[in-house]
């Protein structure tokens, strides 16, 4: 096979990834993608360092069986935490979290450089985002939101809870910033209580469109973009349940199959 | 070693089964205690029957590696789901789940048989506690509370959205029922939201003591009642984070020492 007809791997510790793959698609509709969820040990904000690490590697092991080009770190804690040790790890692949990107779209956005940055517990304590715009000039503020995540899962997305936790949690950043990165595949699900919380006047940075985006630029960079069209996308989740597939096609405006692989992650 | 001076081996998804631990070692103290929290794999009352299953599987052949005389399942979402797996897999070993002794002690306490039961999506959605209840002839409403899990670990116990969220779940609950079983780990922290939220005037289970009068009562007609106070007890943990000291402490009223096990779980 050619280099660049192989697929780019992209893995989540759940199904909120796939708005990065939608994104991705959308971007480059050339691409054959691999999207792997790890249904079975989510969530990973509430881990540790060491254990994000392992589960990010093995995730990580399983795609590579596909001959990925590119592999795309869709989950914010495992892109804080192992981006390192996956780029130690595979060398030769290119290897893309969702840091980065939407930290440089906050700036290039952000009008006073006052700018956000919300995520799970080992995302926010891992001060990657903070040191990333801390250093190219921004003033930062930042919060872990636990609670956000099973907000979302349990579909209170238009509730006054939610509404409640939000305020409670990004009131104080109403009068702080003008940007804010919704550091958490999650989060845009839930993005109308956000802005309401945080101020309807604020810019908020989704991970999805900067990370494609800027792999775009680097496959074609490197000659690895894809000539043909391709619509056989294959999805992997480590623990299945039957609702994956009702939102998934609510994420992505289709049907997908999915299908579960447990053998080689543990 | 002498049968009866065998360790008895406890574990839960996480931490929150240390409620279980406590009651136990008040009920047993001449037992020596072997705990194991799944903390890289919780939650489990989000996940599949399957997936459940083999985590259960592998938390039990862990343990059976301190040859236990009995193993007790704290967690209740294991124990609606995997208990017959592990009678099947453990054969010569006293297991005992929490469920039907917890509904046993609402059955014999609630005056007039109207027993409420909340738990995980995965508990409820088991129907083990309603099914048990019912062919005893209570009437039951059962409701699963998936954010209560999130709210205790984010330490909003006093908190306006937690009666709030109580309120959302179990108002519905006020004049249908006179006892309520706190299916799960964790709600015993939240005691005082859900006896809000419920009705003051109504009977709270808790599964730790209606779990050790029972395990008390079998190894006591097996004597394997163990004759020597031992304070030797281990806590083991799948995914290692400094606050669970601090937790453990605050639960059991004294320091203890939890140590990482990887290696056997994967």
């Amino acid at each position: 096979m050619q280099e660049s007809e192989r697929p780019i791997g992209i893995f989540d510790s759940g199904i909120g990834g796939l708005t990065v793959y939608r994104a991705l698609k959308k971007l480059l509709p050339g691409e054959r993608f691999v999207y792997l969820g790890d249904t079975a040990r989510l969530p990973y904000g509430t881990k540790s360092p060491r254990t994000i690490i392992r589960f990010s590697l093995e995730n990580a092991e399983f795609l590579t069986k596909f001959d990925v080009k590119a592999l795309v770190v869709a989950c914010n804690t495992s892109s804080s935490v192992a981006l390192d040790e996956l780029k130690k790890k595979y060398p030769q692949l290119v290897i893309m979290g969702v840091i980065e990107p939407s930290a440089r779209m906050a700036l290039n956005l952000s009008p006073r450089k006052k700018i956000g940055v919300i995520g799970t517990e080992a995302t926010i304590r891992s001060g990657k985002y903070q040191k990333f715009l801390r250093e190219r000039g921004a003033e930062v503020f930042s919060k872990a939101c636990p609670l956000f995540v099973p907000l979302v899962e349990e579909g209170w997305i238009d509730h006054p809870v939610t509404r409640m936790v939000a305020e409670e949690y990004l009131g104080e950043f109403k009068n702080r910033v003008d940007t804010l990165i919704l550091g958490c595949t999650h989060y845009p699900v839930i993005k109308k209580a956000i802005s309401l919380a945080v101020g309807e006047d604020k810019i908020l940075v989704e991970s999805g469109e900067a990370v494609g985006i800027e792999l775009k630029k680097i496959l074609n960079s490197r000659g690895l973009l894809s000539r043909e069209n391709q619509d056989n996308d294959l999805f992997f989740v480590t623990d299945y349940l039957q609702k994956f597939e009702r939102v998934a096609s609510l994420f992505l405006g289709k049907k997908v199959k999915i299908e579960e692989r447990k053998f080689s992650l543990c």
